[in-house]
């Protein structure tokens, strides 16, 4: 942490900011600078935010955090990319990329099932699938709840492939967990502290949904909020961030993937689908994200996207989406993928 | 709803969709334009979500909502005014300016005792204090949860000032409602679903904060979740939003005031605290708040921010308080309204 | 400047980095972190983005500016108020808020000097209109360029009023400057540096528009160039920047009126009319902006709005203008300004 | 457009506006819904900004553009891919991935014909270099000038390497058009009018980059201005938009690349230099970009970035560059593309 007094500070100000730098236990280092002093604060970084209450106190300019606020998703603390297990065969992390596909929310037997046949003839790995919907409007489709969870373990009965469905609710949680493989946890809870603790006790791999406004540093923060309950399987997602662009959806920040690379262990996928909105940009997206070096993506797939009850526009039918894997395949050789 | 074919839309295009539109419930209107035909579709709005699945038909180009999808918080569903009773004497909504002040957390009976009072001697009829903590970091203070509503309750008991604390989980909801005179939902629990819902069957009066990147448009949704349980009685609170600038911590959309004014019945009040993040930008936007139209402020004090536990570059100590309180008259005054 | 190194940053990398500190000139210095290095650049900060090319070296994580880079804009430079005259007896930045009011284009001389009595009669003291006018397309109306500039000449004789009207291309900024008292850079021209060096040689104050994009520290360096060439008659101005929220054209940022009182001494107005974009939201953010503490407005004000050759939705009519004026005198006076 | 009428409109209000629809000549078409009417006027598009002040009559809630504003840019105009030549071997816009590369500034004839050299050997087809930079400072260096552009000549001599560089005033851009293949608009000028009509009479091809809070629809709009002045030969550039997140210099908007090949014929290239500002994430970024459908790349290196005078953090050195040249070509091939 620096401490950037102002110009004309004066020594009483300093001896302050000095003194209680100290009373908080860090060490102040003084650098007497041309025109203004600058006061480095030397010590154990957690709970260092303390520090920014200094911007209080007379004299001070400003204050500048130089450490990053996260340990457990750093790679200071581990510098080995994590790969995470979500079932005996499918792995999270590693050289193959791994896509998550089906319908946005589940909305009867026939359609979960006839997907999931699809997704995984095409080369999909995992099931995804809504239960619990978190809508914008209170007047549209709120998912099937727990007969959707059913149906999730009935078309993963029958396909083998692995579940991710989303959490909205602590109270619930424990529930969608009975079901699902990987819990995940949406853009609009990405900071919502209380169901993150809970998914971190619950122990099962999350699949944590980058906030529409959310920095990357506060993303990651949001991972360390689970995994400081003791569950260190998270796998985060770069969905898209809200921007003043309109003709796309959200903006779908794809650099967010080189830098997240290099500042964490954690496997690191994209979702095109909510990144764009529109199913005509899906492939084009997907591609670029394992060119950028994503381990895995999450595509929505519907049979018959005319007459989904939620996100039809975004989704990709069966056969566009076997085409897009096909391409895919090629795209992640190129980079030194399997897929 | 407007749907926009493309320019070289092929009839049997156009047929499908008047067709969907028809099965969908709604009543298809063609206007043939010079380049390219829009179908309006007429029909009772709510629900209308559903026809924007049109967009993944062969020949449209783009689906374009009309209506609000908004109803309970809409002025068409009610034309005057919302004044909202939170105890005999304190109303939200009415001519008056309603001042809510307070620490950003209860951190000891000796401060949020003498706070309560410093904030009721200048003029504030509510007190507000946090009890649950929502956090960017799992490694800060959580708050001092019930033995803060403790705390809280003792301090409204010696100065008669009704209490604002926040809610930050379904489960511990009813418990922070048993203590509070208006539960608060947090910027970042804006579009927690659950949350919205479970204070909608409270009951109590709910202080909604806009979200960092939500429309105006998705806060009046977020609001009518909370109304559609039965609970009317939302005040609505612009505390910032996300954007580039880097100088304040927020960026306070006062424009949001007037245009709320003008689509909605709810009250609104501004928090210029969270809104800057620095003590000294609080008063000239408060006063800018009010000018603009807000029915109310919010705003932290503590009585010693360097410190306090949390968000102390933003807190006002009791006598800058106090002072701004005295102009604030002034500005009220101007603007037709008492404080 | 401060240098972040990485946690595992080797010997020879700081050895490397002090060396190049000190061949830019400036003196390194060292503090020991319990994790990393970090070191501060000291010297004359004119040129020390050059620093910043530190980046690239091994070792190095980021490098952080401490101070600002303008310098003839600053406070540290100029403490008290500018106050820039454009006349006799029209001055700004002192205890009198000055309006500026008039059509977005001037379009007729019917039109330009019924306006200009009618502002000049509701109590402005400067008229504004575009003569020459940057459009998004090229296909939109272009002002009435030289004839403009002379129906402007002929409303100032017959009102007495001073004349704000923007430059667009150092090519006819000479001509301009014929006419008008004030001359104004656009928002979209707000980094055109070719433009900002010109009206910097010209010497006549300069109406300077913050960018939609552009920090408040950019915003600052743009008046730098002006003041750079020699001209410190710059007059900044708020006209809303863009975000995400699209109920209004931009999104004023009030915020900026007191930061850049901080940081600066040159006067701040404000322009609700492209701030909003809508007419009916102008006289409330009015408002707010001289409660922040602006020095003055630009107001479009049209005599037939419906009629109007651009930005006719915002513009008031001249009666709507006058009852606006009125309050103003009340809400300048509540913050000991008058009017 | 489509004119939204209030809920409680008069039919005075609705004849007002049919009339007005009327004399601006176009052809109004009412749809009668349940709660308001919506009106749409049919006609030709080009001008129909003036329908945009119906908005301040009478009854209106709003006004909807359903048509795009550009014409020449757009697919309705021309559906076949636009190829631009730049010198006889070299086309953008086929299916050969096209590479620029060089320094952000030229500094010295050494520096810039070995980089030039440099750029060659490892497969770059343009030469790129500043000999005009706009800098956000007035004290940083601010280009070679003239003498940078007859540098740039040599390079492209010895080379035979087209050369690339920017304007940035009408007043210089005939002696830049002298030396230069393509002219360059940066993104600070992207809107500036003055200067995009001066290279549209220029007729030689000009790299626009997009502003940095400029939309998609906007940025048509500005390779319009250029188009309309007769000049067809625009290159689209994709370099970044200004957001909230911080970790990158800008947010490279890859979807912006589906979405223009979608709206426009014209060649699209993106920059991951400017887009990242970091040398590290610019080859993941590039390799993205070429996935996503782009026609080329622009890319700083430089042979000492320590020792850069601009941009040194985000320049490859010449060896990275050719690494990653190897790799681009199969990610081109990934895509059936060529390089």
């Amino acid at each position: 942490m620096i401490v950037v007094m102002k110009a004309g500070a004066s020594k009483k100000d300093k001896d302050e900011v000095l003194k209680r730098i100290k009373e908080l236990g860090y060490k102040p280092h003084v650098i007497h600078g041309t025109t203004r002093d600058v006061i480095g604060a030397v010590g154990d970084e957690r709970g260092k935010q303390v520090l920014q209450t200094l911007e209080s106190m007379a004299g001070v300019e400003s204050v500048v955090p130089i450490l990053q606020p996260y340990k457990l998703a750093s790679k200071e603390v581990k510098k080995e990319h994590s790969v995470i297990a979500i079932s005996d065969t499918v792995k999270i992390g590693g050289n193959e990329i791994i896509v998550m596909a089906g319908p946005c929310s589940v909305e009867s037997e026939k359609q979960i099932i006839e997907t999931a046949q699809a997704v995984k003839d095409a080369g999909a790995q995992i099931l995804r699938g809504g239960a619990f919907k978190p809508r914008t409007s209170p007047y549209s489709f709120q998912g099937m709840e727990e007969e959707g969870l059913k149906l999730l373990a009935k078309a993963r009965e029958i396909t083998g492939l692995p579940v991710v469905t989303e959490v909205i609710n602590p109270e619930t949680a424990e529930l969608v967990a009975e079901y699902a493989d990987i819990l995940q946890i949406g853009a609009r809870n990405a900071q919502n502290f209380a169901l993150l603790k809970k998914v971190g006790q619950l122990g099962k791999p999350v699949l944590l949904k980058r906030g529409m406004s959310m920095t990357i540093q506060e993303f990651l923060m949001s991972a360390e909020y689970v995994m400081s309950e003791g569950n260190q399987k998270v796998i985060l997602c770069e969905r898209g961030i809200r921007t003043f662009e309109t003709a796309t959806r959200n903006t779908l920040d794809l650099s967010a993937i080189p830098v997240l690379k290099e500042k964490t262990h954690l496997p690191i996928v994209a979702d095109p689908s909510h990144g764009t909105g529109h199913y005509h940009y899906v492939a084009p997206m997907a591609f670029a994200a394992v060119s950028a070096g994503a381990d895995g993506l999450i595509i929505e797939v519907h049979p018959d996207p005319e007459h989904a009850s939620s996100d039809g526009p975004q989704s990709l039918k069966p056969q566009k989406f076997a085409d897009m894997m096909q391409r895919m395949k090629l795209v992640a050789e190129a980079v030194d993928r399997t897929l």
